[in-house]
């Protein structure tokens, strides 16, 4: 009993620290956004989960760098439905019930040199406990020096993890940020991984807390780098159009979009993801 | 067998008669709706169904008054999944064999006081054979008065159908393009119906043509009515807004979309629902 008690104890410590850190995480992107941005700051508002049990906090920058970026922290809990928790793994042996924290962002930003991106991690438990999350880029403009940038930047946070995690999270990504009925990726890639758990919690939650930090090493720079270039009307146009794409595999396809939505999510943090001003010419 | 011979041989020419109808009234409706443009036509793209038989022709002008508008038609036959003929009836008991022929409109206005419209009909034949469609009227500013006539227009034509075809359909109508996860309505409403098979298909067929002449009724002198009023940048900022909620209707829920999308229908007719410019700010 003694064994059993502390295991659980070490459980729930263990989705403090992963709270904790998706906050501070937030906390630490919102400033480093902050501080590429020349007009605005996020201003954030909390929400509460009904009937279940608990919440999150949107934080909305709508500035002139960044034309609108949303950054999101939940922590919910409650029972999946009897149909829902056969698709999600230890839900059923468990009586549906979950918890769940994570952090989600999308930046759609004003010059169409900068790439919009995504970045997601997430804890969940059920029977069982696991990580998922990724990030991708998403320029209207691809430029070869930044692809390689981005995706050099979360290799060696992967590397750190496990020699093979790169190749088999770019894959992934590349595989789910697909738009099957345009025959076309949504964007140029990144890494996404989902049901990670090594039997290692500390070593797992470490790389989790990696793809963070690599996050903002990944896309800073090009933040700095593309944000002041000149641009047309007809660069504009493009963008426009390419954040079409964005919201055709956001709404047909996104798993997280369609969860929320068909589940009674938190609709406003759930498609903030939309973009600010996009077109189907 | 010459009693069966004939009957096959009318509903061939049934078949016929409803295809060049769809046709008739795309050439009228496009000719209303130039009539009605100051500046550009529409432009015609056929397409074909492969691997399986059939095609279509897209029709679509980008003007002053009209900023985006499609009258697609189509006729296609095929087999329909294993799976998805489950859904469809009459489908099972012809192992799937199908024949389906349609006209689609959508038009996005410029003028943030034109409402933006759908319509649709078509004939579908499986081991049954049916008629369905229906029309709805999409404003960013509803105003009484227009919705007034466009639903009483629609009314007068199904009053000559059948006495509580209007209430049915209208009432088919709301509960089709409504959005439950922002728990609001697409737009002002209009008829809605289905699965259309009184026994009598001719005078279905005719119920059919008069909802197709009825629609030009109660659409044009909305559009000749509100097309030259003055607007600002905020009307359209809302217009923007609004066509975001269409956006998300066709996306995540309209059945012909998601249906086309996952078969592998023609996507550029499919989409061409999707609104010129549009906004989540």
């Amino acid at each position: 009993m003694l064994a059993i008690g502390a295991m659980l104890q070490d459980f729930e410590n263990n989705k403090e620290k992963a709270q904790a850190w998706f906050k501070a995480l937030r906390d630490k992107i919102c400033a480093a956004f902050e501080a590429e941005e020349t007009k605005g700051q996020f201003e954030k508002t909390d929400w509460v989960r009904r009937p279940e049990g608990g919440g999150g906090t949107m934080a909305l920058m709508r500035g002139e760098v960044f034309e609108k970026v949303g950054v999101n922290i939940s922590t919910v809990h409650g029972e999946f439905s009897e149909a829902f928790r056969k698709q999600i793994p230890g839900a059923e042996e468990n009586g549906g019930a979950f918890w769940a924290s994570g952090i989600s962002l999308v930046a759609h930003m004003r010059n169409p040199f900068v790439p919009a991106v995504h970045m997601n991690t997430r804890m969940i438990v059920t029977s069982k406990g696991w990580f998922g999350g990724g990030t991708d880029l998403n320029p209207a403009y691809p430029q070869e020096e930044d692809t390689k940038h981005f995706h050099e930047t979360l290799q060696q946070a992967c590397e750190r993890y496990a020699p093979t995690a790169y190749d088999e999270y770019k894959k992934w990504c590349d595989e789910y940020f697909y738009i099957p009925h345009r025959n076309e990726a949504r964007g140029v890639g990144g890494i996404f991984f989902d049901y990670l758990d090594s039997g290692d919690w500390s070593k797992d939650f470490a790389f989790v807390q990696d793809v963070g930090e690599a996050f903002l090493k990944a896309y800073i720079p090009l933040v700095q780098k593309n944000k002041n270039k000149p641009y047309t009307d007809e660069h504009r146009a493009h963008l426009k159009f390419r954040r079409g794409r964005y919201a055709e595999f956001n709404l047909v396809y996104d798993r997280g979009t369609q969860f929320g939505l068909k589940t009674g999510g938190n609709v406003d943090a759930i498609l903030m993801s939309l973009p600010p001003d996009c077109a189907w010419p």
